[in-house]
């Protein structure tokens, strides 16, 4: 038995003892949890008990954005040593499935995901992990610098399904927590600018402050207009859709070039109109982003060098006894944070 | 002036003396038209005189798929030599625009293209056009091919953007001209199988009747159900959409393999509804096509060399005198007729 | 016990009563050998005891292209069931290395190939196979053609890197076994035309008989003139280098179109001169190609739809107790035959 | 007739009235050059009077790196008014050439390029150029910043060609000027970290200056060691050679990871053996670079942004009047100088 933050059902979070599986494959990790980061994701299970076809049906521990350190190795572990300091994917996929095969592991339909029902999360002190999906960091990266990979992994995946070329400007519709990291991705992944457009002018004035970055309140000024003005009517060379709101999916073609591209992260709960015609005059190509796969090594390189600060996006560092109120005040700060961080007590 | 057929306005179409400018540039060639192909966007102009924004405004000669001889070289032209059969993109961009210079020269704002107001078309015994923008045939290809290889480039160019690799399945959405194309590039561009998807039996049939190609009728079965069997549940490689149709598109992510890709060619004529999630998960890539570049010479090149073979879409050839009949027969026979082509007098 | 082909030392082959592990894992499928094919690495074994750094210094039991039945299915396996029909990946990789995570299994380090030492081949009436990397073959593949798709994945692998696009003209350096199968390869994989040279003409009367492949034996004129004729001095856009010989790679420039790729197959013993401001003129792409991922699927369909006819590459079928007599006639008769087949007795 | 700096003929310069052709065509623009790079080509052109095949047989103007302000624009220029401050590409394309319709107008053989004879340079106060070719200046861009786009261009190519991946960790062996440019262009182009190694070390002490970059001095210790260290055995994602040194090429296998590439930008002056199947067991792709194509808008706007600074690669600025001496400053000076300027006299 182990203490974890667990949600009971719809509205109910409970930190209790909890009955997880601590037993140590041949490939696999123990590892103590020294901080996790509060994601969207735990938050709607909370306030709505599901997302899309996945239902809590039964007690489940949250939490998926975590580092900690290495306690124990299984006896086929090469890549990692008692101590080290590391991240985790917490996607685990079949390494022979077909999906995996082809280096698509993201979108393996066997996937166990932390805190994704009915599988536990990592909110509680040790979790068990596989070798092969857990991340050393370099001294320079620090445990909470590491909570924030998962996060920016999305990020990044965006950034190389949209294969920016060096000197691209690129446009991001949306400035929630996933918005800044795709822009913080685009912007180290080489594009010259970055144009951020959001309603929310909290969000937009914590992402503006980056080198790179310019945004544009849309209840002030049309998203297009400032992108034709940037690049003298040409167009952006890519454009991140971040947001998930149907008028700006509808408005994405008049952002690009011609030959430009799309890239579709934000997900609207049900179908919505596109204007394909619109796409279709500029012969856009469209990419869409499911998580990530073959990210982390590269998102711990860019924040060891510095490439990537990501530190001013976390606006609340909570211990884990205090685990609760952190959830409670990520439902209600939704408007002005970007990520609350929980820690563990460290021995 | 010269003889032609010419739209007068929406219904009315003449054949009667035009004045077309016929002067000769030193990059130009003034070719003879022996073969021009009805294509669905002229019989358009003709049953409600606009495309989308583009009206008919005054009188517009017709025709744009089209091959013949080459008469005359203007002074700077290299490649064509007086007696080459030829035939002929009928879009000229401006070489030197940002689009042309990246190759794309499909989406240069700038392109002039026949018998798309107010640019008058090829229907007419004599056209001038850059030797840059026309292509030899060589001998084994008829000029009824040759006026075939600009429907043909549809289907090409959505076979190279959505990126086949051999051995791939395809699934076409849509057994329209276009879609017949497009399953016909895709066969010869590496599919192991392509999947036809149509409710129109007829169409089915026609193109059911080439090596490679599976049909399914949709009003008897559903197309993801043949996919799925066909691909033992993994879902196509690519997707080619090619109806235009509301249902159709929103069914597609259902029909793809994780990572697949779906090439939207069909022209709905508003935004409708995508399923953007079902999309996401599954990761696919989405790519637009519109009109071609750079493909007619490989389009000539696989149907000299018996790869493809477009005459079993030719359903009737009728001579120039009677062009205006042909066109009426093009607006009532859609569901049985693929192609009718019109011939010149060959002097 | 089982009976096998065994390489005892360098020119001294066995068939004899062989210590093999036959234990079944979870993820394993027992298989009854049918076909095994002779592939010029077994030869070169036998003729000289190693090739580069793999050295035979322990027996070895020999073959790696096989077909065959499932026997028994370990208690995880899910895509295969006893009886199915099969042919089998020969190498296995760390399923969760660096490089199987990216897709790219083939290049994993821990990649253990059948018949390289000291791995053991398949040339024994049962083996036994990770299911993951055992196909199943539709009723249209013959067990013939089954064992025929480890060869022929290379020339698809190259065809795939060579990322062809329809309508391509490529050209094929080498007419060895390797030179044929990429040959065939290209030309399903969307090539209009692929032109094959060398200097042995019975191999290129074997490759030339194919519908598509034109030969050029450079005995009696240069490659290069010939491509500069098919392509109106363009050049091809895609060379396969198949032969591993120095005056063929110094020339491969010469022999491609500005923009074009090369691709490397055949593998030169040691270092060769490489003509690099001649690629750097056309700003040629450079691929390199090393056995094959994620190919047997697609080559099979291929097989399986028809697009490939690799019968007429089999030059002989010997029964097993026969083999070593077949492998005389491989190291003897390598400039007629192109692919000798080992069958195994059927219960 | 104009001042220009002549090459009458190797080893002999003049700077002296020439008869330029200065008629403005209707899509040109006429330039006032105010600043102008002395490259590598330029001084060889006069050391040795000739670069492969291109030979100085008449006295030919010098100079090919240039940045000015329009004096005047051609009846149909758009793009570019009185006044813009600009920089220029050298080679000027046949626009409707198969090359350029593909968008690879670099490998267009019909390309005039400055001071490759026949064709003249630009170190003259004014210059006819086709506005298509010349880009304008944003106005924290400097002249000095505009000559170096020139060179920093083709760092740009390579680095597009090269597909950087966020994240990635490049290798540049060579640390010339063109080195340099590639480790710049491969930093701000998403790479978390770039190696460059040489022997000179007042050359690695320029570009170690760059956060981002670390140097190797291969004097003291082997390349393949530092880069194994820094990528923990796996090896580098990208390798761009720009020394054209033979030992460098036959190194570069043992640089890059599996399946990682090799740019090859330095030009060895004759064909230099290579490691082919140190390649393949890597499955590497090779790129080589050829000048560039549609860079210097992507480089403007990097330099525009701040994230690349060239400033520090500017040895020395020399007036037009002591051209010269420039050039022999820079025929002595090879080891420590990167970049001589030459300013003009604005009016």
């Amino acid at each position: 038995m182990v203490t974890a933050l667990v949600l009971e059902e719809k509205g109910k979070l409970s930190l209790r003892d909890f009955p997880l599986d601590q037993s140590l494959g041949p490939a696999d990790v123990r590892i103590a949890i020294r901080t996790v980061g509060v994601c969207g994701s735990d938050v709607h299970y909370y306030t709505h008990g599901k997302i899309g076809p996945f239902v809590v049906k039964e007690p489940m521990v949250l939490g998926h954005e975590a580092a900690g350190v290495v306690l124990e190795t299984g006896s086929d572990v090469r890549n990692l040593k008692v101590g080290d300091r590391v991240c985790m994917e917490p996607g685990i996929p079949d390494p022979t499935s077909r999906a995996s095969k082809l280096g698509i592991y993201n979108v393996d339909p066997a996937v166990r995901f932390w805190a994704t029902p009915p599988v536990h999360g990592c909110l509680t002190p040790e979790v068990i992990h596989p070798a092969a999906f857990t991340y050393r960091l370099p001294d320079q990266v620090s445990f909470a610098d590491g909570a924030m990979v998962e996060p920016f992994a999305i990020g990044m995946q965006s950034a190389l399904r949209a294969r920016i070329q060096p000197g691209d400007i690129a446009v991001v519709t949306g400035a929630g927590p996933i918005g800044m990291m795709t822009a913080l991705a685009a912007l180290a992944g080489g594009c010259a600018k970055v144009i951020v457009a959001d309603l929310a002018q909290p969000k937009l004035d914590i992402i503006g402050a980056y080198a790179g970055i310019e945004t544009v309140n849309i209840r002030q000024r049309p998203a297009a207009e400032v992108v034709a003005e940037a690049t003298n009517g040409w167009g952006a060379d890519v454009v991140f859709e971040c947001s998930g709101a149907a008028p700006a999916i509808l408005g994405l073609p008049a952002l690009a070039r011609p030959g430009g591209a799309l890239v579709l992260v934000g997900m609207p709960v049900e179908p919505v109109p596109v204007d394909i015609v619109g796409m279709q005059a500029k012969e856009l190509r469209v990419e869409t982003v499911f998580r990530y796969a073959n990210i982390y090594d590269r998102a711990i390189a860019l924040i060891a060098a510095g490439k990537v600060d990501l530190k001013p996006l976390i606006s609340a560092t909570v211990p884990f006894a205090d685990s609760i109120a952190a959830f409670d005040r990520a439902v209600e700060a939704r408007e002005t944070d970007v990520k609350i961080q929980i820690s563990m007590p460290a021995d």
